[in-house]
């Protein structure tokens, strides 16, 4: 274990960075401290969420960097606690390295976490590093704080809502499933102007991740072709799809896709709580399955059995 | 990925069964809620802990079962949390299967998860579930809410204190290692009887884990040879190393090792607050190290550099 990753050192390091943190750290389990009283606290409970990103599976390295492997693994976990409107507070980190190398990859590893955790004021309570013969492996669970009104959930879209989307669409393997921001701040700054009634981050797919909306608050939704917005990877990507194709299908966006009232989606519009671009791309309709509206005016399912496959 | 274990219909089946588990299994990340009033809250903040485990490393398939796996897993985070003497509330999941056979296995770990986390009250609040052509990881992490005066960390123990564990030690992973059951109930009893100074859970191994307490209290210890409690398996093991060696250096015996006022001790071991034995095995002094007295009073060093490696 000798070129192991000494991370309850770095750990400490950390620490000493994250007021909020974890006192006993290098104890079996982390105690977090909430903020001081005058800071806003969660009405009760807390949102607790986990991913597991594999080598081979989810990245190779190279081309990935330990760095970018790093600071997607939290981005991901970020954008989740996001999509509930919550505050991320701190997080733990578990990994499996590679014995070959595995003291480097840990340091990057580390530090990609460390920076984007330190932008979002999240702190680094605590994990657990192993060695073995096998590829790297890292699980990193969130947890945060729900706010204002609670989480905002999947199963709350009502007929009449205008469904929006923060950024862009498509293209996201190109590059940018590595460098994202969640959006972690615009979706606070949206469910304070705003009753957001449901909301999910884009990992699975524009089309797929609005029908896990209209599934779970049991409605439908008409798309407007035109209103969304396809990304500069998608509109260059030459591979016989088409930009609208891979900004309905592609996946590893994370941007925020929300309903709300008509009248809040265009006071939201009016006057954007966030710097990211927000589009008004449909309407949530009562019924099942999702339209896509052409502009005459023509309607197509969007294949309610098989979202990730596009068109019937 | 047909065969894979479905895993969030599992989860919403599990949810059914635990009233404070969280509103919103399927969404991004799970809402935990807190026990209604009435029932006692943490003083503040909450505990975290990870721990992954991976085969080849930690296990092999076969002997162990999926079941055990999943069983294990969870209860290294409990025992972790009950070294704090807190209580654990949820749990969250991720877990890379591998493709080959892989939907028999998730069942089988969740099913053990599901047992431990029923007997203890414990939510499985989320997960990840993962498929690849790579062994099998799991990685837990557990919550729990700080009971009574607060967690008990590594770094209390004081001049004078005697030191006391629950159960006996030594040949744990002759099997005990996946049936151990985690000193939970022990621990919150024990607290609430007497103000625990400093407590760990054994799994490096009752000389390596007194070590912890020592470094992070800045004192030592004398432990009395005699008093340590032998289990059965270091008795019957027949490799050349005395029962002692075992009881002193092999780890996952998952006991609790804790020290309290003299007093205090001399009370719980005059009337224990749980049912699992407990013996007083030594004193904290000022200093460093640990010392080892033989029946005729003989002081011998246990090597501070090296815990796992027994005697100087």
């Amino acid at each position: 274990m000798g070129d192991e990753f000494d991370y309850i050192a770095w750990l400490r390091k950390q620490a000493a960075r994250h007021p909020r943190l974890a006192v006993g750290i290098g104890d079996d389990a982390a105690v977090l401290k909430f903020p001081p009283a005058g800071v806003p606290r969660a009405p009760e409970g807390c949102l607790v969420t986990v991913d597991m990103l594999m080598e081979g599976v989810d990245f190779l390295i190279p081309p990935a960097t330990p760095e970018q492997i790093g600071r997607k693994a939290l981005a991901v976990n970020l954008s989740d606690i996001a999509a509930m409107a919550g505050r991320p507070t701190a997080c733990v980190v578990s990994v499996a390295l590679p014995r070959h190398g595995g003291f480097e990859l840990g340091r990057g590893l580390f530090e990609g976490i460390a920076a984007l955790a330190t932008e979002f004021g999240v702190a680094i309570a605590g994990g657990d590093t192993n060695t073995w013969d096998g590829p790297l492996v890292i699980s990193i669970t969130v947890l945060g704080d729900p706010q204002g009104t609670g989480p905002v959930l999947r199963s709350g879209a009502r007929p009449g809502d205008w469904i929006l989307a923060t950024g862009s669409f498509g293209g996201s393997l190109a590059g940018h499933h590595f460098d994202f921001t969640p959006r972690v701040r615009e979706a606070l700054a949206l469910h304070q102007a705003a009753p957001l009634h449901a909301m999910i981050d884009v990992s699975d797919g524009l089309a797929a991740d609005l029908g896990h909306i209209l599934e779970e608050s049991g409605v439908g939704a008409i798309l407007d072709e035109g209103a969304i917005p396809v990304s500069t990877a998608a509109t260059a990507a030459r591979d016989g799809r088409s930009p609208l194709e891979h900004a309905l299908g592609d996946g590893e966006d994370f941007e925020l896709l929300f309903t709300v009232a008509a009248a809040d989606g265009a006071k939201l519009l009016a006057d954007p709580p966030c710097e990211v671009s927000l589009s008004h791309i449909g309407e949530i309709v009562s019924g099942t399955g999702c339209r896509l509206r052409s502009a005459d005016g023509t309607l197509r399912q969007l294949s309610p059995a098989g979202w990730k496959h596009g068109f019937e």
